[in-house]
């Protein structure tokens, strides 16, 4: 299958800079995740889409790269985006080192082995992607009685809504996840 | 009104090329519109925000200025977003000329006064923001039929994906349109 | 644009109370608001629809004639009703001299500059509108809290059932709204 | 149980001609419904009500009245208002002469033994009902091939739309419905 | 009408116990409700359909006979089924031996003349039959405030998605009600 | 975590015809799939439950068991079914010997790597799981274009349906899938 509607150019006809990111991430993971890919044709908005993504993914706060992960998988199952519960479900799995944890918050997180904490947040990211007109001071107050600062739910509510771009770029591109993606970190003696 | 329900610091503290940012915003406009204010306590994020926006919002193709900014105004005013709606409505009637067409196409796009060829790009925009797990290959041929390019259906999309993210920023926040952007391009003669 | 896509008679071709109607709000506005135009087709209906509407907003109580757009403008919003948002939005700026409050009613209630009961009375006429089925004794409580009268619940609902009506006549017409209405109330010391 | 939420006055407390409308349709009916009782505290609004109603239900032209009920009964089910539905569901039966069609027509009027036409009828009401921004002139040419007249089309949306004010003032007051109307037309030897 | 989309095989050509259980049913009723010949001409379907609609609907529990079938009828009536909501509707006016209860709880529920234990129990069904995956343990405490046992708990949820098989496959047959269940139960005395 | 929030008998305490129905499955699976632990409390209802799948799902027809089992995992998806995604999830890979397709078919099935007929079968069994009322004649022309014979139609609006039910009593559990599932066929050269 064709990994996105639009054009997918070489990587030699991409700008320097572009490349260099995507070996990077070749480097790390072992393949070049097609979000790469499948962005690299529009150069500026890929620089941006990164270093946004950067800037929300890995910045230190009060949530664990797990949990913000709990955060992409379970709103972007809401939009049905197919590259991105795949391919988060997999890191997901990876900084969880619970190889069900995925699945269970792509079904369904009222369903899956969380901490109510991890619950309460993800209630909160769930009404950012779904009905972010309604969010008033009575969700910030939920949020705090469980121990969340004022930049934690910043950073709940900024990795759903870029992720409400990201699910909605990837099914206008019709992407599909990396092979690789599906079976990561399901067998973790093994293969982690 | 607060204008935000999270930290605004005074300019004076931020960043040197995030001020010189706003500068050239106040410049232009002649006040700073509030979401550079209220981006503004995270750095890194407003930088990837702004380059996001100019990405797509300035780049040279197949959409007119006004009928990019259609696109933000018909697909916020479905997420209820207030600045969204309030601000690029302004702009929108500043870059169309026409000072009835932001309020038309806020209320329901479908009975304002747009070409076969815009009504055309905001069915597809709202797709993208409301429904878009459903876009199929129909859609693109539609827009095809329209004269749209594939590049422009790209900023079609994109550009309706990139305010999905920006309206649940602004909704999470509680953020305030300033109160010039309520009036700005409706009295044509004496003010554009 | 078409008024309507149904037939507007001409004056001189309409009953004599009919005539007189519209020769009133004519003076008193400056110009014939596109409904009573779109109306007149049907003389009977005509004079019902008005009745009610005089009965409904003219009738002194415990809502302002101010309050009682908040709430055309909130739930015709919600209906997507081009010219009950525009004609509406006009005259509650002109009622409550504040010319920011009907963009914040239309586009987002939640985040308008209103009072609790203010915001109180929006719920209930919301509930109204869009899910009359569910409504329970609860609700008329949470009213009564803020100092509504069993008359004022009374005008609150059917007022936003009377709109209710009205909304769905406008959209199956696609009447447009004057172009008087989109810019009055707006500046409020030159022009009213 | 109670009939309304609302008070409901003495019938000699009345204006005469208000109690004259409703001895007129105890004679007729054997019986008053209680939707003449439940909004005669607001004499005004009843007038304009009956008024509205008549003009509608009353006219002349291309529907038939079964047909006109037929809206009434498909349209209120969906707003799941109990005295539209009962009251209105036993008029369609005594005009149709058919005891199954009100329920039919209720639970899902896309199962029920209507002509194409009907049904297509049908569908045009409920749109109004319920996505009435939705109309668009399609809507007119398939009504129109079969066989409705533009002021047809108008009977059709216009019933719609006072229902749909109407429904919502009967479940605003928790309107019951009178035991009368429950069996009204479904044993039509002996009844009618 | 036709009674099903699909084939209805003739008594005669139909295994011995399927023939000898609508038998039992013609004797009991007076006629063969038109699901036993709709099912028929998948033996082993039938079979279990009614096993298991015997097993739910006669097991002896805390719940009447009337009150299970208050739960067939309020989730038919959210799924639209014709057949559900009119046979069940009679079977409900029998066993309550209240002429009014069948439309009442299949138009809306919360206007019908129940109890509160009752209204909790239909609440709990229909959220069983729309939006199961919400389901908390909140729930079962509302339920057990009202006196229901784990036991009884079951028997809600299990009838309530019974009937959500039951009503789908009955919209996709288009299965007809037989004429009998519209009167039925509805003049107590000269008839039941 | 607790496998259903209702009893889960003993085995031993099990009536035989249900023990050795479990039994068979152990031997087969090499582990007892929690419906079957968890439906045993209600012996009469499990017998039930199994015949009626087992007539679905075991009968020889036009659907291979592979695609029977993309309805159960793509409408079950719909009602956010942990068990049932899950479990159903490793069947289809076993079947299907395709390990990436249950993941597609659960977040998106309009993205999966289907055929056009299998695209069709799941569009219909999507309609019935979700808005069953709105099946017309047209829908079945649909699937004839696609070679499904009146007997596939049937299967596969049946399974839809049973689903439906399956979907509702998990949820109401809240059962939890066995952990063997998540795992199962998505390595396929060395388990399977």
């Amino acid at each position: 299958m064709r990994i996105s509607r639009f054009p997918v150019p070489p990587l030699e006809s991409l700008p320097e800079d572009v490349r260099a990111r995507i070996r990077e991430v070749e480097e790390k993971a072992g393949f070049v995740p097609n979000v790469f890919r499948s962005l690299a044709h529009r150069p500026a908005e890929f620089r941006a889409f990164f270093a946004y993504h950067d800037a929300l993914m890995q910045r230190e706060g009060g949530l664990t790269k797990g949990e913000k992960e709990m955060i992409v998988v379970a709103t972007s199952a809401l939009n049905d985006c197919l590259y991105c519960v795949v391919a988060h479900g997999a890191i997901l799995r990876v900084y969880e080192k619970k190889p069900l944890i995925a699945d269970q918050v792509a079904v369904n997180y009222r369903e899956a082995d969380l901490t109510p904490r991890q619950r309460a947040m993800l209630d909160f990211a769930v009404k950012v992607a779904t009905r972010s007109a309604e969010i008033d001071d009575r969700d910030f107050e939920v949020l705090r009685t469980h121990g969340f600062s004022e930049q934690d739910i910043w950073d709940i509510g900024a990795i759903a809504a870029f992720f409400a771009m990201s699910n909605r770029l990837a099914s206008m591109m019709a992407m599909q996840p990396n092979e690789e993606f599906y079976l990561m970190g399901r067998v973790p003696k093994r293969r982690d």
